[in-house]
């Protein structure tokens, strides 16, 4: 018989998700799930969120158009965070960029680091 | 003149830090890191995170000797997620897969999880 997997949510009752475009694998963004957006990710095949921000359920791409479907999930060794293979239907990020993560970081390029 | 990168740390002043394979693309792990654990990342090229469960800064292989090489390191459109491709020494998992996301969920298979 299958060993369950145990997850373990943070204080907050969140747990980080990590979503990855099945195909190009390019990392599109980090975001957060209850166990509720898991629920209806899960169930409905689309990704939802837990919007800590707006303290909300949100299915991405619910203003977008932007949404991603859901076709791998799997958990870490820990079991404290998920990565989620999507397809997106559009641009991940709102900025119209394909992933969030579009910044690259130089020397000298980083405000608020603590000097050691 | 570029514009500096600002990050937003959280609560505990910890920013998550997805970590990617710059050559296969697979994602290894999300670790987490403090100003400190970035700045010696930056320094040295050796990808340091801050232990939430030992409450301390630890060089990734420090022990394993399977550490991480920066390779790149981008951050999200608002700031509170980093995305570190690295070149790995070795698997990434202390459990000797080549992830630390080596558990693929299917259906019935997560405990904890908060029913709708």
């Amino acid at each position: 018989m299958k060993k369950k997997v145990e997850l373990n949510y943070d204080q907050r009752g969140l747990i980080p998700a990590v979503i990855q475009d099945a195909r190009t694998k390019q990392v599109l963004m980090l975001g957060w799930m209850n166990g509720q957006a898991l629920e209806l990710t899960r169930n409905s095949g689309q990704v939802h969120f837990w919007s800590r921000s707006r303290s909300e359920l949100w299915r991405k791409g619910s203003t977008s158009g932007n949404s991603f479907t859901l076709v791998e999930m799997t958990v870490d060794c820990d079991g404290d965070a998920l990565l989620l293979q999507v397809d997106p239907a559009g641009p991940a990020c709102h900025t119209g960029h394909d992933t969030c993560f579009f910044r690259k970081i130089g020397n000298n390029e980083i405000d608020g680091v603590k000097l050691l």
